[in-house]
This record gives C-alpha cells, structure tokens and sequence, in this order.
C-alpha cells in the first residue's frame, strides 16, 4: 500500500478538486508527510512550507489555477504548491543545479506565474494581474499569499494603498505565522499580534453585546444612539483589521489556518465580495512536526536529517561562516565602542547577529524587512554621533539602492556597508544572486569599496571602517566560510586607503582579482606558471579608490591582462576599473572574466562557475590562447 | 519705513523666538510678502512654500535649533526655513548656478541637516537622528515635516512601521494640503480626506456625547459599560487617526497650519509628550495669493510673474516639452490600441500626461509616489495582456531599482520604461539629476535600452516599442523641448533594432556620442573638422543591443575614439561598451567624456556641462591634443 494514497491521486489541481471537501484532511496529512519524508533525505526550506499546507491545498481546492491567478510572496513557501501541480516526483532535486528552484519559476510551471525571492511583491502583482483583467475585460480571480512580515515591506504597503484606491476584485491572504512574532519587528507586528491576541476584539465584542442588552431598558433617544453606534462599531471594533480597512481593503478574519475545511469554507465566501479583500489566516512553521514546531528558525531551512529526531549532520565545529565572523568582529569592536550600532533590515540570523543582539540589544536595530528606509535611516545616524554599520544580503540592497544614492553617498555620509551573500549564493538561484553590488556602489558619487578576499580580511576591514570617515564605505563577501585556527580576531591587521596586494611578479600577464575570486586566481596562476605563462598576480583589495599607480605601472610591464570579477559583466567593478585606467594599456585586455548579463539560475558556486568557464582551469585555458 | 518691518528683525531662529508670540502673525505676513514679491523677480517653487509659512515659524519659535533636529521631506518648501535661517538676502539667487538650492543643503547652512529631493525620507532620518541622540545619551528634540503625499511612499510607511515600534521620541508633522486631495491618489489619502470632512471625526464626537448625558440615568452597570467604552472610543474614536495609533504613533490634529498661535501651542503641548507623536495640520497650497490658490498646480513652480495679476510668461508655442510629446503620442497609439497601460508614480503633470488621463482615464494608473510598487505593477501588468508604459523621472527610477531587476528583467518580462529627467536636469540639481539610469539599466540581464537623440526619435521610439516583446525596454531623454513644426506624430519613422547611425566618415576620430549629447557632439565634429581632424560621427542610438559590428568596422578604420555619455562616468553606458568592444581597440580611447562622480549641483545644464569641460568647444580641444 502506497503511503500517500491520497496525494497519489493527484497529479494536477484538477485531481484534487475531485475531492470532497470532507477528504481534504487526508490530502494534507499525506502531502505534509510526504514533505517531512524528501525533505529529511534532501534538505530544503522546510518550516514554512509546513505552515502552508491546509492553505495550499485549500486555494487549489478553490480556484480554478492556473486561469485564476495565484501568486506567493517571497516563494520559499512552494513546495505543496509545486507537489500539487504536477511536480511531486521532482521534489527531492530542489534547489540542486539542473533540479526544481526553490521557488516559483515560469520556466517550470505555468501554475508558476512571477519568479519571486525577495519580500512584499505579491500585492502589487496581484493588483497588476487585476488592472490588467479589468482593462481587457477578462474575468478571472487573483489571489497573492502573503507574510506577516512581509507585508510591513514599503512596497507592500504602497500596494495597498494603492489597490485600496483602484479597488478591483482581488484577495490577499495574510498568511501570520504567530509562532514567529516575537522574531517580527515593527508595528504592523504588533497590531497583528494584539488582533490574535483578542485583546481588542474580544474586549470589544464583551463591551458591546454587554451593552446591548440593556437598551431595551432605556430611553428610545439612547437606542438610536445605540444603534448609530452599532454600525460605526461594527466597522472600529467588530474589524479587527481596522489599519486594513483604512487601506480600502474589507478584513475578514482571523481564522485557523490548519483548518482545511474552515478555509476552503470562507475562500468560497470571500471570493464572492466585490472589490479588495484581505483575509488574515493564522498559520504556525513547522506545523506538525514537533522539532520544527520546537525551534522554527533553526528548521526554516534544514540540510538532511533524521526523520525520528530531527537531527541534522553537524558541520566541522572550526569552520565559521563568514556572517557570524562579522557578527563576531562587531561584537569585540562594541566592546569597546559603544557608540557603535548595527542595522539590520530583518536579517539577525543571516548577518550573523544573533550573539550581537544578545549581547548589545541597544545597539542592534532590526528595522524589519524595509531596506529602503534602513539606508536612509543608517544616514542619519552618522549624524547623531553614531558609528552604524549596516549589514545586508547583496540581493537585498537593491532595494536601498535610491537611499544609498540620495541618503548617503550624495552627502558623504560615512555609513559603513557590510555586505553579505555578494557573488553567487548557490541554491537560492537567481533572485538572490549578488552580483550587481560592485557597479552600483563604483557608480556613486561618493563610496569606498573594499573588496576582502579572505575571512581575516573581514577582520581586518570592519575594524578598519570603524574610524573612516572620508566617505560611505562598503565591503562585500560571499557566503562562504572561514577557519576560527587561522583567524586573528583580537590583533587584526592594519590595513592602508586604497594599497593593492602584489603577490607575484611576471612579464606576460596581469591577472586583477577582485574579491573573493582570489582563490581561483592564485590556482589560475599556477596552472599558467606551469604552462611557462609568467603572471603578476594582483590580490586588489581595495576598489574604490583603486591603487591606479601600482597598476598601472604593472600593466606597463607585462603583455596582456585579464580581469576576474564575480559580478555580472556589466554590473561589476570592471566598467569602473575600465573606465579608471589610462586607455593606453586597455588594448592589454583578454577580457574580464565574469556572470554574463542573464538570470544565474540555482546551484552550487563550483558547478555555476564551471557552467560558464569561471572556474580555474577553463579560465586558464582561455588566458593560455592568448599567448 | 521697511517692506519688511518684522522680518527685518530676523537674522536667525534666535530673532525670531524674541517676539511675543502674539506677533508671529506679523512676521508670518512679512514673510509671506518678501517670499511672493521676491519669486515674482527671480521665480522658483512657489505654492509649496507659500503653504508652510506659519507651521515654519510656528517651528523655529518654539524648536532650539539647529540643537533640536528639524527635517523637511522633499524640501522644496523651504523657502521660509532659509529665510528665517540668515539666507533672506541670497533668496534671489536660488536654483541659480553657484546661488541657493531649492532644496536643504549642508553646506548651505547648519540649519539643513539633510540634502532632500525624493519624498519620504524624512521620517526615516528622524528615527536616525532620535535612536542615535538614545543611544549617545544625548537630548534634544527631533521633528519630520512631511507631506500627505509622501507619508503614504513605502520608505515612510517603513519607518513608521520601525518608529512605532521602537518608540523614541520623535514628532512627526504631517503637513496635509487638503486642497490638493483630489490630485492626490491611493487610500490613505482617502483616508486622511474622510479625517478632514469629518465624518468619522465629528459624528462620534457628536455620538459619544449623546450618549454620555445618558449616563447618569442608567443603571451602574451602563455606567461601568461605558466608562470602559469611553476609554476605549477616544483611542478608537476620538482619535481620528487610528491608522497612525495603529502604527505606534500617538496622533493629535487636524490642526489649522495658517492659525499660527494654535500651531505655536499645540507644538508646546506635543513636544512634552512621550514616545513617537504625528501632529496633523491642516495647509493650503498657495495661501495668501490668490492666483496660486486657486491653481496650485500651475504655481507649483513658477518663473518671474506679474505680482498684480500672476501672469507668467508665454513660452514659444512652438516649443514642446518631450514629456508633453510623450503624452501626445501615447494618446495617439492608445486611440488604435486600447490594451496599452500607462503608469506613473504621481507624476500626471511632470510626465506630460494630463490630457492622457483626461482621454483615458481607465488606461491611466497613477500609483502615488510609490516608485517601487509601479514598476512591480507594470511587470505583472504585462502578463494581463496589456501593454503597459511606466512613465518615470529617471531620478525616481533608482527607487525602483530591485523590482527592475527581480520583477522585471529576471523574467524578462516585456515592461516599456519611458525615462524622462536623464541626464543633467538643471535647476533641481543634485538629488534629481539623471546620471545613474544608463549604468543602471546596462547592467541588467534583461534589457534594451534605446538613446534617441531628437523629439521625433522619442515617438518613433514609442511607436517600435509598442509590440516589441523581446525584453523589457527602455527609452532616456533629457528635459529638453521639441519644435512642433518639426515633428511628424502620424507618421513615425520605423526603427531596426541594434541599428546605429553614421552621420559621416573621417579617418581620425572616431566621436561616439550617447542619446542628447548628440547635437553637442555635431559641433565638436565640426570644430575638430576645421582643425583639419576627420571625424566619423555615430549617433549611438541603440545602446543595448548596440551595433557591435558597425562600431567595431568603424574602429578598425581610426586612429582615436571617444564617447561623449551624459551620465556620471562610473554610471552611465561606457562601461558597457568598454566591456563589449573588442579589447584589441580600447588603446585608442582618449576618454569618455562624461559627469565626475561628485555631486553635481544646481545650475542650467549649459553651465554643468562648461563647469566640467563638457561643452563643444572644451571636449574639441582636449581632443584635439591627441592629434
């Protein structure tokens, strides 16, 4: 006997429809049970896409997909939804290179419809989807799913406001993990957390009905009154949801979203409303596998473990990623600074600052997922007498990107960039991919660039930033790791404004390594040394401002030169390197080895590098023709 | 006897705080005067200002700055801040070349803390300035003064989000032109409209103290139901702003901004308050001169005008603004082709799309000032089956710099971008010049990018992209006019993709010009010609794809090159370029003629281009040293 027999069944949403609702508990028993199971053998986002299940199974159940539009926030919570729509037995390849993406992807599905990754982008693509209809008189439903940390995100709510204005029929879903408030900042966060908790609800609902039954007993003037009031109240206080109600949007909930049959009930009801709704469904991580409930940060992303106990490998206790050796530096810094502070826009975990925040709790400020205003919001802390390094996911600055212009670099405001995940990130694929960090930041008025190439460079930088003023300053490493026996935290390395590091002299070729492209090149050199190729290799370290004497003279004594950038080609530092060096040396260039201009899909580092000739020997190989 | 007698008085805030308070209404009249028969002389942004009159006053009374902490959103209603701050006399000069900026500047005045220009900001660097004088252990009070447009941008809403949350205190003053409502757009501005008519204010106000005169005729029970409820209902009532108290803030208002001795006390009363505070006030655009009034719009920024009357100067009718021959012409495609969108982040006029709208109003989508949701929406609109246009300053597009990238060009979704303000825009200066677009754009992995040159390359332009779907698109041009005795709107010229022009053949330079530097690069031609250097002229046009081999032909057959980029250099379309060309021609680059990356400041855009060399005749003679 199968051990999904209900989930067997189903093939496409099609299938499932042909269920009785009474049946969908088995559906979802089956399909949590078959995730607990692939994802214990192969990893993956994991708590959040138990939270989704009842949910997942409920909207297909519902909707008419992929006519009707169904679209999901950030993504990683997909899985049931790819397992409904036609991609079960592809499950135990995701996130792997060749294998299903970790999130929605067009090229996979056309249930599929935006390849997401970054927060708060359903609202305005539901209202999209929904202008769009309107205008060319289609008729079909929309549905964007999105968190309650992600709908405190700028755009989100400039969505709203937005479709609250416009008003076309279109259903958000707030799905509000309250397992994980006390880990969501801000105030959305807090009203979400005071309607769950009743105590305006509730408390109203008490008061009212209290008060309603004595108005038989009084005057007819106080009953009208009563009655005016009725219908205001039933709009201030019987909604819990007033903040969205301000927003144009009718609020219905909130309601248990583990409940299949109680959400496919109220999807019916509300789908028949006209304009735009917004139903608020309590939704727990990790929900219904006890370590994950337990400990749903520890479970939101997991790598292979035991089934019975929840156990994952244990990695080499030396190793350290490169975030917590950040997390590490900052804390010895604020030890004795304590004017130091660090931003963090909802990323405690992935910077690395988990310890820091324990530690130093007024000096770490999680702004929430609202990068746009932590950069600006870093500016102006320069100017109160703080030292504010902000620490943020390459990926994830994009969206500061005007701030980082207006808010900082146009006033030379000396806020320090700590910057995470740049280069390739590996499995979560092309949305998250750091490659454009370098060319934005070279392009500004004013910004320093340090480029480390190596953990102790981190080390050595961020205690350097601490008192450089002359300029916003950035650095920018991968997610990689480092080895605490080879670390010096407590006697960092002095480190001077705009010096390059010239590991190896030789007369045909100079190969310019940004970053933590480093490695490759030192292997590179060696492959060509081998092959009678005499190389200078140049470590750059510093980008802005570059070490323009140093390399140039290098450039006047060898044949040719080569840049390697991990970055896509026109969004790294070689434009700007380019653009910097005296033109009489560019004819030099074999080229700059770098992402070429599409999307990076998922993978990991080496086999993307290799897919497209970025790694030691195809880079070799390339340089050797030249000579 | 003095125009001016009370502002004669004032040479800084500390002047100002000696008077009665009774008496403000005199210098606020004074102010008034010198700021209408001052504009009338030299113009500058003019309703705007008129509006904060009294609410500046009433700040600079009672804040002790530049101790205290006073930020302006956007800023260009700052007239009467520099006035009252020792900047009355140099009012003449502003917008002009080496005079006073239209908008804060540091290096202006102690006064202005931040160089603004983009809305929202300024509660996000409130919150800066409030959590870093907390954590220093500092004390001084910090205010935002922000518009009713741009409390509803993303970044605000964010940092209301945070503020609320972390709670330090901070006032935030929302500057509410109620006048200009109907221009407005989204629902918090309904929201603020229902505040301002009352009808949830007054009728609960009226309700409730029905109710209470009941009280004392009831039973104790009532009696307790409704001391209950009366707590409740003046935060849930009472308060009209309940979506500010749901964000965190403590709201009071709506206050009369002209009533200056009520706004002086209400700011007495606020600031003693705990936590973070919004105090609405209520303004009018224009106030006090009768023209600007009643159109407050047409007075949003004025040139010298006729004190009596209001009478501005005619412009050559003749002349069109591009953005205007944008709207004429996507009037014109619309009237064929009913499924194109256009879309504007709060920009109806700017854009050149009044009569757009008025036309089409259901194929028009004003988002408000919400960069970052327009551009999402117009991805997603494109999968709706319309053809949707964003229509967006380039300045303001770097805010919606990620979901050009993650919504977008990723999934290389077919949006037509319509870049206005690039390249130098002039009086505006630094926070809106358009310098970045090209570098931005170039750099993605998804996206063709069009430079036209002329009027009539914009609506041909518009006209290819219409059913053009390979990627996303976008076309840049400068605020610059057309001549409509030129222009052919019913029969545009066809456009090949990837097509450049050669304008003529010459064997020693090869001048490569980049959208509207061309008219500039026709006279270094011809400057360098009668020096007896042969040029060969390119209008580059299309950038990406640009026309590889044409170009690489061309330079195979000179002996030098330049490109002549109307970005900062490190941002605009060289790098591209540098990285595209065949390295075996780089050698022969003289340079990019382009912006430094500095912040380039307010001036007209012939002034910029001569301060940095950039004119015809300094780009011909720095050329023609290298022959």
């Amino acid at each position: 006997m199968s051990l999904y027999p209900f989930l067997d069944r189903i093939q496409t949403p099609a299938d499932l429809r042909k269920f009785e609702t009474s049946q969908l508990p088995e559906v979802c028993k089956d399909l949590r049970e078959f995730i607990i199971d692939t994802l214990a053998g192969v990893g993956g986002h994991f708590a959040s896409n138990l939270g989704v299940i009842e949910l997942t199974v409920a909207l297909h159940y519902i909707l008419n997909t992929p006519v009707d539009r169904l679209i999901w926030d950030v993504g990683h919570q997909t899985y049931p939804h790819k397992i409904l729509t036609g991609r079960k037995d592809q499950l135990t390849s995701v996130r792997k290179w060749g294998g299903l993406s970790g999130f929605p992807k067009r090229e996979e599905s056309p249930y599929d419809l935006y390849n997401t990754g970054h927060a708060g982008t359903s609202i305005s693509q539901a209202l999209g989807e929904a202008c769009a209809r309107d205008l060319v008189n289609n008729d079909y439903k929309v549905v964007a799913v999105i968190g309650d940390a992600s709908i405190a995100t700028g755009m989100a709510l400039e969505a709203m406001n937005h479709g609250g204005h416009v008003k076309p029929d279109m259903l958000v879903i707030l799905n509000d993990n309250y397992m994980s408030i006390s880990k969501n900042v801000g105030s959305i966060s807090n009203y979400l957390n005071n309607i769950i908790s009743s105590q305006i609800y509730n408390k109203w609902k008490t008061l009212f009905y209290n008060f309603l039954k004595w108005i038989p007993l009084v005057g007819p003037a106080l009953q009208s009154v009563a009655q005016n009031m009725e219908s205001s109240m039933k709009h201030f206080m019987l909604r819990p949801g007033g903040l969205f109600e301000d927003l144009g949007f009718t609020y219905f909930g909130p309601i248990d979203g583990h409940d299949v049959i109680r959400v496919v009930q109220m999807l019916r009801n509300v789908s028949k409303i006209k304009g735009p709704v917004l139903l608020h469904v309590l939704t727990q991580k990790g929900k219904g596998y006890k370590p994950a409930e337990a400990d749903p940060i520890k479970y939101h992303g997991v790598t292979p473990f035991n089934k019975q106990d929840g156990k994952m490998a244990t990695a080499d206790s030396n190793k350290i990623g490169l975030s917590k050796i950040v997390g590490k530096t900052l804390i010895d810094m604020t030890e004795k600074n304590p004017t130091i502070a660090v931003i963090t826009p909802a990323m405690i975990e992935g910077s690395g600052l988990r310890d820091y925040q324990e530690k130093f709790p007024k000096n770490t400020f999680d702004v929430g997922i609202a990068e746009q205003h932590s950069v600006a919001f870093a500016g102006a802390m320069t100017n109160g007498g703080t030292i504010p390094f902000m620490c943020i996911y390459s990926t994830f600055l994009t969206r500061g990107m005007d701030q980082l212009v207006e808010d900082v670099s146009l006033m030379n405001l000396p806020v320090r960039f700590v910057i995470d995940r740049a280069g390739i990130v590996g499995p979560d694929g092309e949305t998250h991919q750091g490659l454009s960090d370098l060319g934005y930041l070279a392009g500004l008025p004013n910004m320093d660039i340090i480029v480390p190439s190596s953990a102790q460079d981190i080390i050595d930088s961020l205690h350097f930033m601490e008192n450089y003023t002359d300029a916003p300053i950035a650095i920018r490493f991968p997610k990689e790791n480092g080895d605490l026996r080879e670390l010096k935290f407590e006697t960092p390395n002095p480190i001077t404004k705009g010096s390059t590091r010239v590991l190896s002299k030789g007369e045909d070729l100079l190969l310019l390594s940004i970053g933590f492209m480093f490695p490759i090149a030192k292997e590179v050199s060696s492959l060509l040394e081998k092959d009678g190729v005499k190389v200078t290799l140049v470590d750059l370290f510093w980008l802005r401002p570059f070490d323009k004497a140093t390399i140039e003279s290098l450039l006047a004594g060898v044949k040719k030169f080569a840049i390697l950038d991990e970055s896509y080609i026109h969004a790294g530092g070689s434009g700007y390197l380019l653009n910097e060096i005296n033109p009489i040396y560019l004819s030099k260039l074999i080229k700059t080895f770098a992402l070429p201009p599409e999307p990076i899909h998922h993978g990991e580092r080496n086999q993307i590098l290799e897919h497209y000739h970025l790694d030691a020997n195809s880079i070799a190989k390339t340089i050797k023709q030249n000579f």
